[in-house]
């Protein structure tokens, strides 16, 4: 670790280079570092679609720059077909993982940046497109920033921390959510342990929050997550923080499956449970948790690991992806624009 | 499933052949169902070693057996000799797994059962090795059965039912502890659901609890153990029910990593929580859970799933094999004597 610099050692998942945009690929974490340079629009949506880039904000800014990269392909035509083609790219990259909701976001506002310089000259609108994704980009930084900022007066010195899933660079432009506080501990010379949940199924927690902790040289330990209620016990951890998928209205939380368990252990224990939500994150038209619905993932994911077998080839599975955290579990928001306390319909409501 | 007779699709993972031994190759589990006749006492100590037969019972019992084989095979010898030879190879099948208890316990058995023969014909002497090992055989089955039979007073007809681990016939002569309360629920013709922890790590829960449910006929779905607490909260369970590797005189129970999470996670959603527990787990010389050691196992157990590497290859786990549930947690002990309620340091004492 370059002690004089940690900052250098947290990762940009994606990086603009003069004319590509280069994105180290995730399906080989962590076994092998791989980036890989891309320079058309047809990469990225493959990219996409691989889950070499993977969580929603860093899918959102992949899929502005392919915008661009497809638009600055375009042979010479007619300007006035210039906007339909845009719209194609961005319905082809759409496409490529249908579901994510900041891919649509990006691609909506690149279609409406085309749309509102109708008639320009081409070189005019695909330069403006390739602006909006860097800001895109940097704006995703900043707020992932100021998440960890804001974070700081929660985090004590010699902070042991719980955390779960990957929150951090890897899913969005830099630093994360949940793991932006963590990162922002470390750059402020504060020593931290980090008991990182294997998370499964997927093993985000062991893949990707071990990958980006042993880069930055911050101390952790791998648990399962069943050891994580035993780890309260036995070595009375701080703190927990995770992110989140969504935030209901009355502050209940949507989060990877396992949350809600770390959620109700940690009160058992008299452990302060934290929240790391971007504003995007907050969705005020979902009155409580509810009414967000929970997406079931396909069996084999607790069926078989690589070509390890793990259970009978036709069990029966349970797989949800997600669970909900209602709000009284949660201690505290930690989001861009600072720490948000109950009662959370009327604080989040302010923000 | 034959509805006739649900009793013969219980698995017994040894089998006594007249002159030899069957085993079911758990490593095979659950891809491969391949049986392996032995009949000489190394195969014996390989199959013990290599975890062909696991969990504490019946390893013991494999291993009366294998003294009754290696006897048996021994070349006709001054009958001074005899008691040596049989101490031999007790010693021999002991380093097979140093640390299991049972293996242990069996073995000093047969050894002073010789002891107590010296002098008498070598075929007397074989003999009595063979029904020795035939009646631990039998009366770890017996005490199974007793333990399932006496938990049905807390099993309600369609009972949904979350496990942890292998509790079951596998790791036993038949039908097992914890999970011998939910065979013996399926026998008395009550519908029962069980929620199968996958059990991390080792994965015992999908692999060995999974394929034994499935031969009997009995509802399951697997889930990862971080999903336990959203079932409880989204669906209600019934009860808890798992097993023991040691209880202390106070009631405190040391059993597979996972198991305090659940007891406290079951407190919470006000689900019961119930140890199954042969007398002879139940150790009056250890006065509290504090007193029991911890094993921590190796770090590759969460860096690596058969060839799928699941972390960075030196990332630091956290490994401890089981952990200490508070006797405040358990609602009650199913043992072979019947149902034990607090006060424990008095009712375990009392049987």
């Amino acid at each position: 670790m370059n002690n004089k610099n940690p900052e250098l050692h947290i990762v940009e998942p994606i990086q603009w280079k003069e004319d590509h945009i280069r994105i180290i690929d995730q399906t080989f974490l962590p076994g092998r570092e791989i980036y890989q340079d891309i320079f058309e629009v047809g990469k990225v949506w493959e990219a996409i679609r691989s889950l070499r880039v993977r969580g929603a904000p860093a899918i959102g800014i992949a899929a502005a720059y392919g915008v661009y990269l497809g638009a600055k392909d375009l042979p010479e035509i007619e300007i006035v077909d210039l906007h339909s083609e845009i719209q194609r790219i961005c319905e082809y990259l759409s496409s490529a993982r249908p579901t994510a909701v900041n891919l649509q976001w990006a691609l909506d506002q690149a279609l409406s940046l085309s749309d509102s310089m109708q008639g320009e000259p081409a070189e005019k609108i695909t330069s403006a497109l390739l602006d909006l994704a860097r800001d895109l980009h940097e704006n995703d930084k900043q707020i992932c920033a100021d998440i960890g900022i804001a974070g700081q007066e929660l985090i004590p010195d010699n902070a042991a921390i719980i955390t779960h899933c990957n929150t951090g660079s890897l899913a969005t432009g830099k630093y994360g959510t949940a793991l932006s506080v963590i990162y922002h501990a470390h750059l402020k010379g504060k020593k931290i342990h980090v008991w990182v949940d294997e998370t499964r199924p997927l093993l985000q927690g062991s893949r990707l929050t071990a990958w980006e902790l042993e880069k930055t040289g911050i101390d952790y330990h791998i648990i399962a997550d069943s050891m994580a209620g035993w780890v309260m016990k036995s070595s009375k951890p701080d703190l927990v923080i995770v992110g989140t998928d969504r935030v209901a209205a009355n502050g209940d939380v949507a989060n990877k499956i396992g949350t809600y368990s770390l959620a109700v252990l940690a009160k058992h224990h008299g452990i302060p449970f934290y929240v790391a939500a971007p504003k995007s994150s907050i969705d005020l038209n979902t009155p409580t948790g509810d009414d967000i619905p929970i997406e079931e993932r396909q069996d084999d994911e607790l069926r078989v690991i690589g070509d390890q077998v793990t259970a009978p080839e036709k069990a029966p599975v349970y797989n949800p992806a997600f669970d909900i955290t209602p709000h009284e579990l949660v201690d505290a928001f930690i989001t861009e624009k600072g720490i948000i306390r109950p009662d959370y319909t009327a604080s989040l409501k302010q923000i």
